[in-house]
């Protein structure tokens, strides 16, 4: 029952050698797929945010590689393909592991399919490892609430945090989830909404205005969030909204917990040599590309916020549960 | 200074003998006016939202009377005006009470376009009250963050918790303000940062996720809301997300304050017995008619929810400031 039916944002077609992506700019209107025939497609498919979620991004960027190769293993074009396929994104750590990864295959003589293929089933089991000891966490009947999309469609499969939902029902717990639609880019909406609800988990969105709300009535049991990045101690940087969250839960005595893998862990950093990432005006000012704030009026757009360790109850990682505070 | 070139959504022209709305379905995008020639002219405004906020349609309700007088004084006619009025909006105790303040006058022989001009005027002085009163809370230099629209476009004149800011400017404080975009329904990208930008009200939109993470930066000084209701024990119904914000103000020791007048005061009802009023699902799923959330995915959508009395640093009425907690 675990890999049935479950969404894969990434897949491989052995037959005709080419991959085969969800198109996510479509999402939720359509489900509908991309394919790449080749590198290029590839690199274009990761610049235009057809794949996005570092690790989904990664193992994209691994198959671009491959297709590269059956069309030409020149170490020049190999090198060519690794060239262009790093300009695709500028900041996704998990694109440049893979593609040197890949780099260092081609020059040891590993088929880079068979790298590819590697690179992706091992996310799989990852988030799987994820999901199974996260799982034991939540209890028959929760009310799980969740923001942004650290699910299957920002990964192989599974997702991080959805993960962790996911192996909770497959154990027949009956869970269901409420998703913040997360703006300003709506990922909870348009992303979690839509792989939990084509899954048959039951969710229900709400505006992030209303979560607060939730937790006074008792509505909410836990929370369950995904990391774009964790310091050696446990502070957590995740899309902006994750620490007022994580306040809203102190407050009402909600157990919030994150779920990553350990590749999540930045040991080099601390809080204060990181620069938090403002992005464009008009992930606030615009929606669909309808104007909502008068022309000339600033705008303060951080991607990510930092939420600290005595805010978090645990971090699920693939092979141990962390408790900061204990 | 204090009433120059300040925003008014209701005029009164007396020349053409009509009403002059700012048609706020347009905002941010066009600043047009709505010309009312008729009562019909009126009720057809509030219906369809040309001109929104409690105090607003109140006021604009008694001009639609006073339009039908002008043009029938008969009682046959200014009751079926009446009637006709009563309908456009279900639950904007202001209308009802407006309406029935102009049927008594014309009872006793009271000018209905006297009457109007009156509850017009006495509207702009309640607002400009709690404005001179509040801004005595307020210190050169503060950021004051705000949530929803309090703000002129909701009265006659000044607003609430946005007329304690500008009669903070008045005083010739250099006050700014971060307003919360307010999802669902977007009222502080839409409405507040026009109103404020429009007057060189220095203003920065950010989404509603973004609040928390600027509290605890230190980038938020104060905090101020208006109120839909507020009980005899202080608890305060406002905006989805004012519960929220008191909790991350109460975090950070921010100050949180709420601007009403005392009409806004309900001494019959206690918190157990006021239901929450939920708004339709496609506040939610749709933006600007393109959907966002999947198909089948249920949706909670409270309009407004509920602050206790702890979280609340003062309230600021028109003839006194109330300390909840001392």
């Amino acid at each position: 029952m675990d890999t049935m039916n479950d969404i894969r944002p990434i897949i491989w077609n052995e037959e005709n050698k080419e991959l085969i992506l969800i198109d996510q700019r479509k999402l939720p209107a359509k489900l509908e797929y991309f394919t790449c025939k080749t590198y290029k497609d590839v690199a274009l498919a990761i610049k235009d945010m057809v794949v996005r979620g570092a690790p989904a991004i990664g193992v994209s960027a691994a198959y671009g590689m491959a297709l590269a190769e059956l069309e030409n293993s020149s170490t020049d074009f190999i090198k060519k393909a690794y060239d262009e396929l790093k300009l695709t994104r500028p900041t996704a750590v998990n694109l440049f592991w893979a593609l040197d990864k890949c780099m260092d295959s081609h020059k040891n003589g590993i088929s880079l399919l068979d790298e590819a293929k590697r690179i992706h089933e091992e996310d799989v089991e990852l988030c799987k490892k994820i999901g199974k000891l996260g799982q034991t966490l939540f209890e028959d009947g929760d009310v799980i609430l969740t923001h942004c999309n650290a699910g299957a469609l920002a990964t192989s499969a599974y997702g991080t945090a959805l993960s962790v939902i996911r192996f909770a029902r497959y154990a027949g717990k009956n869970i269901s989830v409420i998703s913040d639609e997360t703006r300003p880019r709506l990922q909870g909406a348009k992303l979690t909404c839509f792989e939990l609800n084509y899954e048959n988990i039951p969710v229900t969105a709400i505006s992030d205005n209303t979560a607060g709300f939730l937790m006074k009535q008792g509505k909410v049991d836990k929370i369950i969030v995904g990391a774009d990045r964790i310091l050696a101690d446990y502070h957590v940087f995740n899309k902006i909204g994750t620490y007022s969250l994580a306040i809203l839960a102190k407050y009402h005595n909600i157990p919030f917990y994150v779920a990553a893998p350990y590749s999540t862990f930045d040991f080099e950093n601390s809080v204060g040599n990181i620069e938090i990432e403002q992005r464009s005006d008009e992930e606030v000012t615009h929606i669909d590309g309808v104007r909502i704030v008068a022309e000339g009026v600033p705008v303060i757009n951080y991607a990510f916020d930092c939420t600290p360790p005595e805010l978090i109850t645990a971090i699920i990682t693939e092979d141990k549960i962390i408790y900061p505070n204990k």
